[in-house]
Protein backbone atom coordinates (compact mmCIF):
# COMPACT_ATOMS: atom_id res chain seq x y z
CA UNK A 1 0.00 0.00 0.00
CA UNK A 2 0.77 3.67 -0.48
CA UNK A 3 1.71 5.57 2.21
CA UNK A 4 3.80 8.91 0.41
CA UNK A 5 1.71 11.76 1.14
CA UNK A 6 0.49 11.69 4.84
CA UNK A 7 -2.24 14.84 5.99
CA UNK A 8 -1.75 15.68 9.92
CA UNK A 9 -4.98 17.74 10.65
CA UNK A 10 -4.08 19.19 14.34
CA UNK A 11 -0.60 20.23 14.98
CA UNK A 12 -0.76 19.43 18.42
CA UNK A 13 0.07 16.92 20.68
CA UNK A 14 -1.72 14.07 19.35
CA UNK A 15 -0.75 14.84 15.80
CA UNK A 16 2.95 16.26 16.37
CA UNK A 17 3.66 13.07 18.05
CA UNK A 18 2.03 11.07 15.13
CA UNK A 19 3.94 12.92 12.77
CA UNK A 20 7.44 12.44 14.64
CA UNK A 21 6.84 8.79 14.94
CA UNK A 22 5.77 8.44 11.46
CA UNK A 23 8.43 10.09 10.09
CA UNK A 24 11.10 7.81 11.55
CA UNK A 25 9.25 4.74 9.85
CA UNK A 26 8.27 6.48 6.63
CA UNK A 27 11.61 8.31 5.80
CA UNK A 28 10.24 8.95 2.29
CA UNK A 29 7.02 10.16 2.84
CA UNK A 30 5.78 13.94 2.48
CA UNK A 31 3.62 15.14 5.51
CA UNK A 32 1.93 17.94 5.21
CA UNK A 33 0.32 20.18 7.92
CA UNK A 34 -3.29 21.95 8.01
CA UNK A 35 -4.57 24.25 11.32
CA UNK A 36 -6.32 26.85 11.78
CA UNK A 37 -3.53 28.33 14.44
CA UNK A 38 -0.58 30.00 11.71
CA UNK A 39 1.48 29.90 14.54
CA UNK A 40 0.99 26.27 15.59
CA UNK A 41 2.01 25.95 11.43
CA UNK A 42 5.25 27.52 11.88
CA UNK A 43 6.30 25.78 14.89
CA UNK A 44 5.37 22.61 13.53
CA UNK A 45 7.14 23.17 10.33
CA UNK A 46 10.72 24.87 12.54
CA UNK A 47 10.64 21.11 14.69
CA UNK A 48 10.41 19.24 11.20
CA UNK A 49 6.48 18.04 12.48
CA UNK A 50 5.38 18.57 8.88
CA UNK A 51 7.24 19.64 5.86
CA UNK A 52 4.59 22.19 4.77
CA UNK A 53 0.77 23.55 5.61
CA UNK A 54 -1.58 24.08 3.45
CA UNK A 55 -4.45 26.70 3.91
CA UNK A 56 -7.67 24.56 3.13
CA UNK A 57 -8.62 20.96 3.37
CA UNK A 58 -8.83 20.45 -0.60
CA UNK A 59 -4.95 20.97 -0.52
CA UNK A 60 -4.89 17.33 1.44
CA UNK A 61 -6.94 15.44 -0.94
CA UNK A 62 -4.04 13.58 -2.56
CA UNK A 63 -2.95 12.59 0.51
CA UNK A 64 -2.75 8.47 0.69
CA UNK A 65 -3.53 9.10 4.69
CA UNK A 66 -5.01 12.25 6.59
CA UNK A 67 -5.53 11.55 10.43
CA UNK A 68 -7.70 14.25 12.16
CA UNK A 69 -6.52 14.99 15.53
CA UNK A 70 -8.51 17.97 16.62
CA UNK A 71 -11.16 18.49 19.16
CA UNK A 72 -13.79 16.13 18.75
CA UNK A 73 -16.36 18.70 17.40
CA UNK A 74 -13.87 19.75 14.90
CA UNK A 75 -13.36 16.75 13.93
CA UNK A 76 -16.88 16.03 12.78
CA UNK A 77 -17.06 19.90 11.02
CA UNK A 78 -14.10 18.66 9.44
CA UNK A 79 -15.88 14.92 7.97
CA UNK A 80 -18.33 16.75 6.49
CA UNK A 81 -16.42 18.93 4.83
CA UNK A 82 -14.03 16.67 3.42
CA UNK A 83 -17.33 15.01 1.41
CA UNK A 84 -16.53 14.97 -2.42
CA UNK A 85 -12.47 15.59 -1.71
CA UNK A 86 -11.59 12.19 -1.31
CA UNK A 87 -10.83 9.28 -4.04
CA UNK A 88 -11.10 5.18 -3.17
CA UNK A 89 -7.93 5.23 -1.92
CA UNK A 90 -8.20 7.56 0.66
CA UNK A 91 -7.97 6.56 4.13
CA UNK A 92 -8.79 9.37 6.79
CA UNK A 93 -8.31 8.44 10.62
CA UNK A 94 -9.90 10.10 13.30
CA UNK A 95 -7.99 10.30 16.92
CA UNK A 96 -10.60 11.58 18.93
CA UNK A 97 -11.26 10.98 22.56
CA UNK A 98 -15.23 10.20 22.02
CA UNK A 99 -16.50 8.10 18.89
CA UNK A 100 -20.37 7.43 19.06
CA UNK A 101 -20.98 10.91 17.78
CA UNK A 102 -18.31 10.95 15.50
CA UNK A 103 -19.00 7.72 13.65
CA UNK A 104 -22.91 8.50 13.12
CA UNK A 105 -21.32 11.80 11.81
CA UNK A 106 -19.41 10.42 8.62
CA UNK A 107 -21.06 11.78 5.60
CA UNK A 108 -22.43 8.43 3.83
CA UNK A 109 -20.54 9.17 0.68
CA UNK A 110 -17.24 8.71 2.81
CA UNK A 111 -17.96 6.11 5.46
CA UNK A 112 -15.72 3.99 3.59
CA UNK A 113 -13.10 6.11 3.69
CA UNK A 114 -12.66 6.89 7.37
CA UNK A 115 -11.33 4.80 10.26
CA UNK A 116 -12.73 6.05 13.59
CA UNK A 117 -10.14 5.43 16.25
CA UNK A 118 -9.05 6.91 19.76
CA UNK A 119 -5.79 6.29 20.86
CA UNK A 120 -5.25 5.94 24.65
CA UNK A 121 -2.36 8.08 25.01
CA UNK A 122 -1.30 12.05 25.55
CA UNK A 123 -0.21 14.12 28.53
CA UNK A 124 -1.26 17.27 29.87
CA UNK A 125 0.55 19.56 27.46
CA UNK A 126 -1.00 20.88 24.00
CA UNK A 127 0.69 22.78 20.96
CA UNK A 128 3.44 21.71 18.66
CA UNK A 129 5.52 22.05 21.50
CA UNK A 130 4.26 18.89 23.79
CA UNK A 131 4.92 16.46 20.43
CA UNK A 132 7.00 13.17 21.42
CA UNK A 133 8.05 10.63 19.27
CA UNK A 134 7.37 8.03 21.57
CA UNK A 135 3.92 9.19 22.74
CA UNK A 136 1.96 6.44 21.29
CA UNK A 137 4.50 3.27 21.70
CA UNK A 138 3.26 0.36 23.69
CA UNK A 139 0.18 2.17 24.24
CA UNK A 140 -3.59 0.67 23.18
CA UNK A 141 -5.83 1.78 20.40
CA UNK A 142 -9.46 1.47 19.96
CA UNK A 143 -11.13 1.45 16.97
CA UNK A 144 -14.62 1.48 16.08
CA UNK A 145 -17.48 0.67 13.63
CA UNK A 146 -14.52 -1.08 12.11
CA UNK A 147 -16.98 -3.09 9.65
CA UNK A 148 -18.37 0.55 8.43
CA UNK A 149 -14.59 1.03 7.16
CA UNK A 150 -13.51 -0.37 3.39
CA UNK A 151 -11.09 -3.33 3.85
CA UNK A 152 -8.48 -1.16 1.98
CA UNK A 153 -8.65 1.75 4.88
CA UNK A 154 -8.88 -1.10 7.30
CA UNK A 155 -5.19 -2.10 6.10
CA UNK A 156 -3.95 1.33 5.86
CA UNK A 157 -4.99 1.77 9.81
CA UNK A 158 -3.68 -1.09 11.17
CA UNK A 159 -0.42 -0.51 9.00
CA UNK A 160 -0.57 3.19 10.83
CA UNK A 161 -1.08 1.42 14.29
CA UNK A 162 1.80 -0.95 13.74
CA UNK A 163 4.10 1.92 12.81
CA UNK A 164 3.29 3.64 15.35
CA UNK A 165 3.55 0.93 17.72
CA UNK A 166 0.54 0.14 19.12
CA UNK A 167 -2.02 -2.83 20.34
CA UNK A 168 -5.28 -2.57 18.22
CA UNK A 169 -8.53 -3.31 20.23
CA UNK A 170 -11.77 -2.77 18.49
CA UNK A 171 -15.22 -2.29 19.70
CA UNK A 172 -18.05 -0.33 18.70
CA UNK A 173 -18.66 3.11 19.51
CA UNK A 174 -21.62 3.32 22.53
CA UNK A 175 -19.28 0.68 24.19
CA UNK A 176 -16.47 2.92 23.57
CA UNK A 177 -17.61 5.49 24.94
CA UNK A 178 -19.15 4.10 28.02
CA UNK A 179 -15.91 2.47 28.94
CA UNK A 180 -13.91 6.13 28.01
CA UNK A 181 -16.61 7.83 30.44
CA UNK A 182 -15.51 5.27 33.28
CA UNK A 183 -12.06 5.41 32.76
CA UNK A 184 -10.76 8.84 30.91
CA UNK A 185 -13.19 11.01 30.84
CA UNK A 186 -14.66 11.26 34.46
CA UNK A 187 -11.32 11.32 36.02
CA UNK A 188 -10.82 14.41 34.01
CA UNK A 189 -13.53 16.00 36.00
CA UNK A 190 -12.69 14.58 39.01
CA UNK A 191 -8.99 16.30 38.47
CA UNK A 192 -10.54 19.34 37.31
CA UNK A 193 -12.95 19.68 40.86
CA UNK A 194 -9.78 18.56 42.52
CA UNK A 195 -7.42 21.34 41.33
CA UNK A 196 -10.37 23.51 41.67
CA UNK A 197 -11.48 22.75 45.24
CA UNK A 198 -7.44 23.21 46.34
CA UNK A 199 -7.01 26.35 45.28
CA UNK A 200 -10.41 27.76 46.54
CA UNK A 201 -9.26 26.75 50.42
CA UNK A 202 -5.30 26.93 49.69
CA UNK A 203 -3.05 29.79 49.22
CA UNK A 204 -0.64 29.37 46.52
CA UNK A 205 2.54 29.24 48.90
CA UNK A 206 0.95 26.66 51.26
CA UNK A 207 -0.10 24.48 47.66
CA UNK A 208 3.81 25.08 46.80
CA UNK A 209 5.05 24.27 50.08
CA UNK A 210 2.86 21.08 51.19
CA UNK A 211 1.90 19.06 47.67
CA UNK A 212 3.56 15.80 47.35
CA UNK A 213 3.05 13.29 44.44
CA UNK A 214 -0.19 12.11 45.67
CA UNK A 215 -1.82 15.39 44.78
CA UNK A 216 0.74 16.53 42.06
CA UNK A 217 -0.38 13.20 40.37
CA UNK A 218 -3.95 13.81 41.26
CA UNK A 219 -3.95 16.91 39.55
CA UNK A 220 -1.42 16.84 36.53
CA UNK A 221 -4.69 16.10 34.32
CA UNK A 222 -6.13 19.25 35.21
CA UNK A 223 -3.95 21.26 33.27
CA UNK A 224 -5.23 19.52 30.18
CA UNK A 225 -6.89 22.19 27.33
CA UNK A 226 -10.53 22.77 27.96
CA UNK A 227 -11.40 23.75 24.94
CA UNK A 228 -10.83 20.19 24.04
CA UNK A 229 -12.23 18.58 26.86
CA UNK A 230 -15.19 20.96 26.84
CA UNK A 231 -16.28 19.12 23.60
CA UNK A 232 -15.77 15.44 25.08
CA UNK A 233 -17.82 15.97 27.72
CA UNK A 234 -20.76 17.49 25.87
CA UNK A 235 -20.33 14.65 22.75
CA UNK A 236 -20.19 12.12 25.96
CA UNK A 237 -22.28 13.71 28.07
CA UNK A 238 -25.13 10.64 29.08
CA UNK A 239 -21.81 8.34 29.53
CA UNK A 240 -20.19 11.22 31.36
CA UNK A 241 -22.78 11.88 33.86
CA UNK A 242 -23.52 8.16 34.88
CA UNK A 243 -19.78 7.99 35.43
CA UNK A 244 -20.08 10.74 37.75
CA UNK A 245 -22.93 9.87 39.61
CA UNK A 246 -21.35 6.51 39.86
CA UNK A 247 -18.47 8.29 41.27
CA UNK A 248 -20.64 10.39 43.60
CA UNK A 249 -21.92 7.78 45.24
CA UNK A 250 -18.95 6.08 46.01
CA UNK A 251 -17.09 8.64 47.34
CA UNK A 252 -20.37 9.56 49.58
CA UNK A 253 -20.07 6.15 50.81
CA UNK A 254 -16.16 6.80 52.01
CA UNK A 255 -17.57 10.00 53.61
CA UNK A 256 -20.52 8.31 55.52
CA UNK A 257 -17.82 5.65 57.06
CA UNK A 258 -16.20 8.95 58.31
CA UNK A 259 -18.81 10.79 59.49
CA UNK A 260 -20.16 7.53 61.54
CA UNK A 261 -16.42 6.29 62.41
CA UNK A 262 -17.46 3.30 60.89
CA UNK A 263 -13.25 2.32 60.31
CA UNK A 264 -13.21 -1.44 60.12
CA UNK A 265 -15.81 -0.79 56.39
CA UNK A 266 -13.45 2.05 55.42
CA UNK A 267 -10.49 -0.43 55.90
CA UNK A 268 -12.01 -2.99 53.74
CA UNK A 269 -13.22 -0.35 51.27
CA UNK A 270 -9.69 0.73 50.92
CA UNK A 271 -8.76 -3.03 50.84
CA UNK A 272 -11.29 -2.99 48.07
CA UNK A 273 -9.80 -0.42 46.32
CA UNK A 274 -5.97 -1.74 46.78
CA UNK A 275 -6.64 -5.02 44.56
CA UNK A 276 -5.97 -2.62 41.47
CA UNK A 277 -2.72 -3.46 42.50
CA UNK A 278 -3.46 -6.63 40.75
CA UNK A 279 -4.73 -5.13 37.32
CA UNK A 280 -2.21 -2.45 36.98
CA UNK B 1 26.06 17.22 68.60
CA UNK B 2 26.27 13.55 69.04
CA UNK B 3 24.36 11.23 66.05
CA UNK B 4 25.97 7.87 67.46
CA UNK B 5 23.15 5.91 67.76
CA UNK B 6 19.97 6.15 65.69
CA UNK B 7 17.12 4.54 66.27
CA UNK B 8 14.71 3.85 63.72
CA UNK B 9 11.11 2.92 65.04
CA UNK B 10 9.00 1.51 61.44
CA UNK B 11 11.30 -0.36 59.00
CA UNK B 12 8.73 0.57 56.05
CA UNK B 13 9.07 3.01 53.23
CA UNK B 14 9.17 5.85 55.20
CA UNK B 15 11.89 4.76 58.39
CA UNK B 16 13.96 2.69 55.97
CA UNK B 17 13.90 5.62 53.48
CA UNK B 18 15.28 8.25 56.54
CA UNK B 19 18.19 5.29 57.68
CA UNK B 20 18.98 4.97 54.06
CA UNK B 21 20.19 8.27 53.19
CA UNK B 22 21.35 8.75 56.95
CA UNK B 23 23.80 5.91 56.86
CA UNK B 24 25.45 7.93 53.35
CA UNK B 25 25.99 11.54 55.44
CA UNK B 26 26.76 9.69 58.84
CA UNK B 27 28.86 6.83 57.93
CA UNK B 28 29.93 6.12 61.75
CA UNK B 29 26.34 6.06 62.99
CA UNK B 30 24.80 3.10 64.56
CA UNK B 31 21.70 2.44 62.82
CA UNK B 32 18.89 0.30 65.14
CA UNK B 33 15.51 -0.81 64.06
CA UNK B 34 12.55 -1.62 65.83
CA UNK B 35 8.95 -3.28 64.38
CA UNK B 36 6.37 -5.53 65.58
CA UNK B 37 6.75 -7.21 61.89
CA UNK B 38 9.74 -9.76 62.30
CA UNK B 39 9.81 -9.76 58.36
CA UNK B 40 10.10 -6.79 57.95
CA UNK B 41 13.13 -6.51 60.65
CA UNK B 42 14.65 -9.75 58.89
CA UNK B 43 13.91 -7.51 55.36
CA UNK B 44 15.67 -3.88 56.87
CA UNK B 45 18.91 -5.77 58.27
CA UNK B 46 19.47 -7.61 54.67
CA UNK B 47 18.94 -4.49 53.07
CA UNK B 48 21.55 -3.09 55.35
CA UNK B 49 18.85 -0.30 56.46
CA UNK B 50 19.85 -1.27 60.15
CA UNK B 51 22.33 -3.20 61.27
CA UNK B 52 19.86 -5.09 64.25
CA UNK B 53 16.62 -4.71 65.64
CA UNK B 54 15.86 -4.62 69.22
CA UNK B 55 12.59 -6.26 70.58
CA UNK B 56 11.43 -3.36 73.22
CA UNK B 57 11.38 0.37 73.19
CA UNK B 58 13.92 0.69 76.35
CA UNK B 59 16.28 -0.82 74.02
CA UNK B 60 16.38 2.40 72.51
CA UNK B 61 16.68 4.79 75.23
CA UNK B 62 20.88 5.22 74.76
CA UNK B 63 19.84 6.53 70.61
CA UNK B 64 20.81 10.20 70.70
CA UNK B 65 17.83 10.42 68.02
CA UNK B 66 14.78 8.31 67.56
CA UNK B 67 12.67 8.59 64.50
CA UNK B 68 9.06 7.41 64.45
CA UNK B 69 7.73 6.31 61.41
CA UNK B 70 4.50 3.98 61.74
CA UNK B 71 0.95 4.49 61.39
CA UNK B 72 -0.32 7.79 63.29
CA UNK B 73 -1.96 5.99 66.02
CA UNK B 74 0.97 3.63 66.74
CA UNK B 75 3.08 6.78 67.00
CA UNK B 76 0.89 8.24 69.94
CA UNK B 77 0.86 4.84 71.58
CA UNK B 78 4.70 4.86 71.16
CA UNK B 79 5.07 8.19 72.54
CA UNK B 80 3.13 7.45 75.89
CA UNK B 81 5.56 4.04 76.06
CA UNK B 82 8.63 6.02 75.68
CA UNK B 83 8.01 8.01 79.19
CA UNK B 84 10.40 7.66 81.63
CA UNK B 85 12.91 6.03 78.99
CA UNK B 86 14.55 8.93 77.65
CA UNK B 87 17.51 11.16 78.80
CA UNK B 88 17.50 14.97 78.07
CA UNK B 89 19.85 14.98 75.76
CA UNK B 90 17.45 12.00 73.30
CA UNK B 91 15.48 13.97 70.62
CA UNK B 92 12.56 11.91 69.28
CA UNK B 93 10.97 12.95 65.92
CA UNK B 94 7.46 11.50 64.44
CA UNK B 95 6.90 11.00 61.10
CA UNK B 96 3.20 11.21 61.14
CA UNK B 97 0.81 12.46 58.36
CA UNK B 98 -1.30 14.41 61.12
CA UNK B 99 -0.12 16.63 63.58
CA UNK B 100 -2.76 17.78 66.05
CA UNK B 101 -3.95 14.84 67.95
CA UNK B 102 0.15 13.72 67.99
CA UNK B 103 1.12 17.06 69.45
CA UNK B 104 -1.47 17.01 71.83
CA UNK B 105 -1.05 13.53 73.03
CA UNK B 106 2.40 13.75 74.09
CA UNK B 107 3.32 12.87 77.92
CA UNK B 108 4.50 16.40 79.17
CA UNK B 109 7.42 14.59 80.94
CA UNK B 110 8.83 14.10 77.64
CA UNK B 111 7.01 17.01 75.33
CA UNK B 112 10.57 18.80 75.37
CA UNK B 113 12.11 15.73 74.08
CA UNK B 114 9.93 15.45 70.91
CA UNK B 115 9.67 17.20 67.93
CA UNK B 116 6.58 16.42 65.93
CA UNK B 117 6.91 16.64 62.64
CA UNK B 118 5.19 15.68 58.69
CA UNK B 119 7.73 14.89 55.65
CA UNK B 120 5.78 15.85 52.73
CA UNK B 121 7.50 12.96 50.80
CA UNK B 122 6.18 9.27 49.87
CA UNK B 123 4.57 6.50 47.49
CA UNK B 124 2.40 3.93 47.07
CA UNK B 125 4.52 1.43 47.98
CA UNK B 126 5.08 0.13 51.76
CA UNK B 127 7.61 -2.25 53.34
CA UNK B 128 11.22 -2.03 53.83
CA UNK B 129 11.64 -3.63 49.82
CA UNK B 130 9.91 0.16 49.20
CA UNK B 131 12.52 2.07 50.92
CA UNK B 132 14.51 4.93 48.66
CA UNK B 133 17.81 6.66 49.76
CA UNK B 134 16.34 10.19 48.28
CA UNK B 135 12.64 9.45 49.11
CA UNK B 136 13.03 12.70 50.76
CA UNK B 137 15.38 14.87 48.66
CA UNK B 138 14.22 18.27 47.77
CA UNK B 139 10.77 17.79 49.53
CA UNK B 140 9.19 19.81 52.28
CA UNK B 141 9.09 18.55 55.53
CA UNK B 142 6.75 20.69 58.00
CA UNK B 143 7.16 20.79 61.42
CA UNK B 144 4.73 21.85 64.12
CA UNK B 145 4.21 23.53 67.71
CA UNK B 146 8.04 23.37 67.01
CA UNK B 147 8.28 25.97 70.52
CA UNK B 148 6.99 23.00 72.90
CA UNK B 149 10.42 21.01 72.00
CA UNK B 150 13.78 21.83 73.40
CA UNK B 151 16.44 23.70 72.23
CA UNK B 152 18.87 20.95 71.56
CA UNK B 153 15.75 18.88 70.33
CA UNK B 154 15.59 21.40 67.66
CA UNK B 155 18.45 21.68 66.39
CA UNK B 156 18.92 17.79 66.20
CA UNK B 157 15.40 17.78 64.31
CA UNK B 158 16.62 20.28 61.88
CA UNK B 159 20.08 18.82 61.37
CA UNK B 160 17.90 15.83 60.70
CA UNK B 161 16.59 17.24 57.98
CA UNK B 162 19.52 18.99 56.69
CA UNK B 163 21.23 15.83 55.98
CA UNK B 164 18.02 14.61 54.23
CA UNK B 165 18.08 17.40 51.80
CA UNK B 166 14.71 18.87 52.69
CA UNK B 167 13.04 22.54 53.16
CA UNK B 168 11.94 22.85 56.78
CA UNK B 169 8.44 24.84 57.15
CA UNK B 170 6.88 25.54 60.59
CA UNK B 171 3.19 25.64 61.55
CA UNK B 172 0.96 24.77 64.19
CA UNK B 173 -0.55 21.34 64.16
CA UNK B 174 -4.04 22.66 63.62
CA UNK B 175 -3.08 24.36 60.72
CA UNK B 176 -1.06 21.42 59.83
CA UNK B 177 -3.68 19.00 59.58
CA UNK B 178 -6.20 21.32 57.99
CA UNK B 179 -3.75 22.10 54.75
CA UNK B 180 -2.91 18.47 54.54
CA UNK B 181 -6.94 17.47 54.62
CA UNK B 182 -7.03 19.51 51.42
CA UNK B 183 -3.96 18.82 49.46
CA UNK B 184 -3.20 15.07 50.93
CA UNK B 185 -5.64 13.66 53.27
CA UNK B 186 -8.97 14.61 50.73
CA UNK B 187 -6.95 13.49 47.46
CA UNK B 188 -6.53 9.84 48.94
CA UNK B 189 -10.03 9.52 49.39
CA UNK B 190 -10.71 10.89 45.99
CA UNK B 191 -8.51 8.64 44.54
CA UNK B 192 -9.90 5.47 46.49
CA UNK B 193 -12.95 6.46 45.80
CA UNK B 194 -12.22 6.45 42.14
CA UNK B 195 -10.50 3.22 41.67
CA UNK B 196 -13.26 1.58 43.44
CA UNK B 197 -16.02 3.11 41.11
CA UNK B 198 -14.06 2.19 38.14
CA UNK B 199 -13.14 -1.41 39.31
CA UNK B 200 -17.00 -1.77 40.00
CA UNK B 201 -17.95 -0.75 36.75
CA UNK B 202 -15.28 -2.30 34.70
CA UNK B 203 -14.13 -5.82 34.17
CA UNK B 204 -10.49 -6.14 34.30
CA UNK B 205 -9.97 -6.88 30.58
CA UNK B 206 -11.23 -3.25 29.90
CA UNK B 207 -9.08 -1.39 32.43
CA UNK B 208 -6.00 -2.61 31.27
CA UNK B 209 -6.69 -2.34 27.87
CA UNK B 210 -8.49 1.34 28.72
CA UNK B 211 -6.32 2.79 31.36
CA UNK B 212 -4.04 6.12 30.12
CA UNK B 213 -2.07 7.98 31.93
CA UNK B 214 -4.40 9.47 33.70
CA UNK B 215 -6.57 7.06 35.10
CA UNK B 216 -3.27 5.24 36.48
CA UNK B 217 -2.08 8.70 38.17
CA UNK B 218 -5.05 9.37 39.62
CA UNK B 219 -5.48 6.10 41.16
CA UNK B 220 -2.01 5.43 42.03
CA UNK B 221 -2.12 6.42 46.00
CA UNK B 222 -5.67 3.91 46.20
CA UNK B 223 -2.75 1.34 46.64
CA UNK B 224 -1.82 3.02 49.66
CA UNK B 225 -1.72 1.28 52.80
CA UNK B 226 -5.25 0.91 54.22
CA UNK B 227 -3.92 0.70 58.23
CA UNK B 228 -1.95 3.66 57.84
CA UNK B 229 -4.78 5.71 55.75
CA UNK B 230 -7.39 4.80 58.12
CA UNK B 231 -5.26 5.92 61.00
CA UNK B 232 -5.12 9.22 59.35
CA UNK B 233 -8.65 9.43 58.56
CA UNK B 234 -9.60 8.73 62.40
CA UNK B 235 -7.19 11.27 63.15
CA UNK B 236 -8.10 14.42 60.35
CA UNK B 237 -11.54 13.41 60.39
CA UNK B 238 -13.39 17.39 60.83
CA UNK B 239 -11.11 18.26 58.75
CA UNK B 240 -10.91 15.75 55.96
CA UNK B 241 -14.90 15.92 56.26
CA UNK B 242 -14.43 19.54 55.49
CA UNK B 243 -12.16 18.96 52.58
CA UNK B 244 -14.50 16.25 51.46
CA UNK B 245 -17.69 18.70 51.39
CA UNK B 246 -15.79 21.54 49.61
CA UNK B 247 -14.85 18.64 47.16
CA UNK B 248 -18.26 17.28 46.55
CA UNK B 249 -19.74 20.99 45.97
CA UNK B 250 -17.00 21.96 43.02
CA UNK B 251 -17.79 18.39 41.49
CA UNK B 252 -21.46 18.53 41.53
CA UNK B 253 -21.13 22.25 40.29
CA UNK B 254 -18.83 20.27 37.27
CA UNK B 255 -22.13 17.91 37.00
CA UNK B 256 -25.37 20.15 37.20
CA UNK B 257 -23.27 22.48 34.18
CA UNK B 258 -22.68 19.08 32.21
CA UNK B 259 -26.47 18.36 32.90
CA UNK B 260 -27.89 22.03 31.77
CA UNK B 261 -25.52 22.00 28.98
CA UNK B 262 -23.80 24.99 29.77
CA UNK B 263 -20.73 24.39 28.18
CA UNK B 264 -19.09 28.44 28.43
CA UNK B 265 -19.45 28.22 32.39
CA UNK B 266 -17.75 24.75 32.16
CA UNK B 267 -15.31 25.69 30.00
CA UNK B 268 -14.24 28.95 32.27
CA UNK B 269 -14.15 26.59 35.70
CA UNK B 270 -11.87 24.34 33.21
CA UNK B 271 -9.51 27.32 32.64
CA UNK B 272 -10.22 28.09 36.75
CA UNK B 273 -8.32 24.78 37.49
CA UNK B 274 -5.19 25.15 34.45
CA UNK B 275 -4.34 28.30 36.45
CA UNK B 276 -3.11 25.62 38.51
CA UNK B 277 0.02 25.26 35.58
CA UNK B 278 1.01 28.64 37.29
CA UNK B 279 1.44 27.26 40.62
CA UNK B 280 2.84 23.76 40.26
Amino acid sequence: MRLKRIGIVGLGLMGGSAALALEKELPEATFIGFDHNMMHCKEAIERGIVSHCVENLAQLSDCDLIILAVPVDAIITILRSLEGLLSNETTVVDFGSTKAKISAAIPASIRRNVVTAHPMAGTEKFGPSAALEDLYTDKTVVICDIEKSGTHQRHVAEKLFTLLKMRCVYMDSEAHDRHAAYISHMPHAVSYALANTVMRQEDRESIVALAGGGFKDMSRIAKSNPAMWEDIFRQNKTHLLEAIYGFEKELKACRKMVENEAWEALNDWMQRANSLHDIL
